[in-house]
């Protein structure tokens, strides 16, 4: 896979972004990362994912992968002498697809209302949010990551809404330590490595570019 | 896989449960069907998909996989002798794997909208329809199935639908022969495998079923 060319259409605060980010990183392959101005989508992203139009897309020698959780599995299947990240358990690979899809569909949208509505709606997205945290936190259990001892797909999932807590925090007004810390002990654990560390943004500046976006759709 | 016990909870007119039924007899897997009552849902459903609380849940050796496609990728890993459902090439997996995400994600609530609204909502629902058919038609080009010259994993996803469509057109008053001819085409050579055409309920029976539901919810 030396001569392989491997790009990475992206936009720094998507928490999608981050699972590819970090898939690769786990497998350290080399790859060209270009940011997407999602207000003016590049001629590539439009030709490469013509259905959705979103970031990101892993683009493998020249031809496209959509769609975050699948662009992850690609690479565990195609790099796959190193860093495996799903189980090699057909039960446990389901058990991991089914998380992966749970937070899909659970988690984002309630995050959004975090900070993105306000009043009733804002209550319930936190309220959500916060039940969706305990139900993930009640499948970690004592163990150190989603995947068992190692490090794996639901974790690749899951952490990077991370770098987004602190916004969700300040504009929800909760304490993700004081009602999940189990959840917090376990994203600390994986900001330890290496693969998480350099594909998180820091969460002030997600901070700042959540403000900027409150502002623009006029929620400030 | 002689001595395995498989039991399928499911719900008769469930285009998801459809996927199951259509994979477990392409692996010519004997189990065992239990139809659900939404209303009163059984303490088996609740104990296997205490997340969700939905139809349909595939029981394997006591172990739940929930959602249909995990649920169908489950049954192909396991079963792995007979009648591959997804391709062997990653990339091809990766495609087949976006395609069955796109059906769920788009396809679903568009039909929701012919048969469950009224007015403006239903005509946008219808066209929004239409369109997610014309770009499956798109995708399936000129080759007999989804997946090539063999029936497989997006056939699957999609076909179930199909018991849905007198309904749909019924409602939506359009005839899917005259705006996706391929589609149709398709559909009909699906419903020549013994596998579908076990596993899909009569049309007129959907209807009927249909019918009771719009009458519940006041539609009609």
């Amino acid at each position: 896979m030396a001569n392989d060319e491997v790009i990475l259409l992206d936009f720094w605060p998507s928490m999608f972004g981050m699972r590819l980010r970090i898939a690769l990183a786990e497998k350290e392959v080399k790859y060209e990362y270009k940011e997407e101005d999602l207000r003016n989508k590049s001629p590539l992203l439009l030709q490469m994912n013509p259905i959705h139009k979103k970031i990101p897309v892993l683009i493998h020698n020249g031809k496209p992968i959509c769609e975050s959780l699948i662009g992850v599995e690609y690479i565990d299947e195609v790099w796959k002498d190193k860093s495996p990240l799903l189980p090699s358990d057909p039960y446990e690979r389901a058990q991991a697809r089914f998380w992966g899809d749970y937070i899909d569909k659970k988690l984002y949208v309630s995050s959004r209302k975090i900070w993105g509505t306000k009043g009733e709606e804002q209550e319930a997205g936190k309220k959500d949010f916060i039940e969706v945290l305990k139900v993930l936190e009640g499948e970690l259990g004592e163990k150190p990551y989603f995947g068992g001892d190692n490090f794996g797909f639901v974790d690749i999932a899951l952490i990077g809404f991370y770098s987004w807590f602190y916004a969700y925090e300040t504009y929800g007004n909760f304490s993700t330590e004081a009602e999940c810390p189990k959840f917090v002990a376990w994203a600390k654990r994986c900001m330890q490595r290496d693969s998480v560390a350099k594909s998180l943004p820091d969460q002030h500046k997600v901070f700042e570019f959540i403000q900027m976006l409150r502002q623009k759709f006029g929620i400030e």
